[in-house]
């Protein structure tokens, strides 16, 4: 596979900790299943069990940090897994996949928070991804009001979530220039609000898309 | 880092399953120490906590197979990490290295077997590794013969061991290759004979080598 398809079944959640992916993401779901759709709910670093034990040693704190290439490397070695075993074959027989994350976050936090070439990570999308999805959701909130969020859930921090403001400050303005760049397939959100309007606001988006990629 | 840097005192130890690494290595490390060099042994995949544990999850056959695209980033994950945590501090403090397998194995495996793009594989060594060994000893023997001698040693083989002769057949093939087109940096030893004899001519390549890189 060389070059990137675009996959208008496949929809991305993006966003900075504790924007609420997550939770928007169950009330994408749960708008496809009541509209009768298939629909396959997924996440990254994740989504088959060798990619979920690649995920365990991103954010495993019990072995010396990955440098940033290392992460890198795991990072898109389990999408190259979760793509080939888990995305294309739901999308094959015609499921909507809503992935929580996918290579609009390695765009943040390996090019945008750790500095890394974004043209190594494009020839690694293009390469052994090869995919892209039709319609990506940019949850954008403030550093602040994104970690103390996920601070009220977490009781212990992952290795990325322990990471300085300035690196998140880095990783929503790499989204926000990814937004900007692609107008037409990533969606901007105002995460601030309560997450009912969040919600209410997606769910007309990805309606609005299923009418255009039908 | 973009670029490949030779480092002279980088030494690694090449070949297909059971051709002798192990055992030539430890030749090598007895007569560097006992010519009073600084020596580090070291091995891929793994050579750092986090390297060991991606290589477990490389050859462990207890989840679904990694895609050929999974395996390739995997390997140079736990490259990458290798490089910059134990190979460079090494080599900066005037330490020679011998590795037993390093990114000739990838060019080997994941490309002459697994049929993987030599491009991506360049691209990843140039943008990720950086360096590249001054020498290079590539035990050559048979796949019969090899893949018995390790039948000897292993109980259980691991998942990359429990490949068809035509993928080793491959392998070879990529390695003699590599070797035809660097013939100063990879020297090809007749692993077929007596351990002690191609221990005995490694030893030697190495002496003129140090005498050559001083
Ligand atoms: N719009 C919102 N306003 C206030 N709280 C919210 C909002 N959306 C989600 N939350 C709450 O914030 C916390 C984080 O939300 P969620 O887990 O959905 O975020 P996330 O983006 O998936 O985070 P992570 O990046 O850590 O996975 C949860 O406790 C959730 O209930
Ligand atoms: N030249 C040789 N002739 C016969 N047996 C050998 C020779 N070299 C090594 N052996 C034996 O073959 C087995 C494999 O050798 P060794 O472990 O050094 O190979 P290796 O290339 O490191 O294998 P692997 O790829 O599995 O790590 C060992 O039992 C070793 O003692
Ligand atoms: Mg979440
Ligand atoms: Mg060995």
């Amino acid at each position: 596979m060389s070059g990137l398809v675009t996959q208008s079944r496949l929809v991305t959640l993006e966003g900075g900790e504790g924007a609420g992916k997550t939770t928007v993401l169950h009330a994408l779901r749960d708008a496809l299943a009541s509209a009768g759709a298939d629909v396959v709910c997924t996440r990254e670093p994740g989504g088959t069990p060798l990619a979920e034990r690649i995920r365990e040693l991103l954010l495993d704190p019990n072995h010396e940090p990955a440098s940033p290439q290392t992460e890198l490397l795991l990072m898109f070695a389990s999408r190259a897994q979760h793509v080939r075993e888990t995305i294309l074959p739901a999308l094959k027989r015609g499921a909507w996949v809503l992935c929580d994350r996918f290579t609009d976050s390695s765009y943040a936090y390996q090019g945008g928070g750790r500095g890394l070439d974004p043209e190594l990570i494009a020839t690694l999308e293009r390469e052994v991804v090869g995919i892209r999805p039709g319609l990506t959701l940019l949850l954008d909130v403030g550093v602040d009001e994104g970690r103390q969020r996920a601070r009220g859930r977490d009781l212990v921090p992952d290795r990325i979530e322990r990471e300085r403001d300035e690196f998140f400050e880095r990783v929503r303005a790499a989204y926000l220039a990814r937004a900007a760049a692609e107008p037409q397939r990533i969606r901007v959100l105002d995460a601030s609000r309560p997450a009912v309007e969040v919600a209410a606001e997606a769910v007309s988006a990805l309606r609005t898309w299923m009418r255009e990629a039908a």
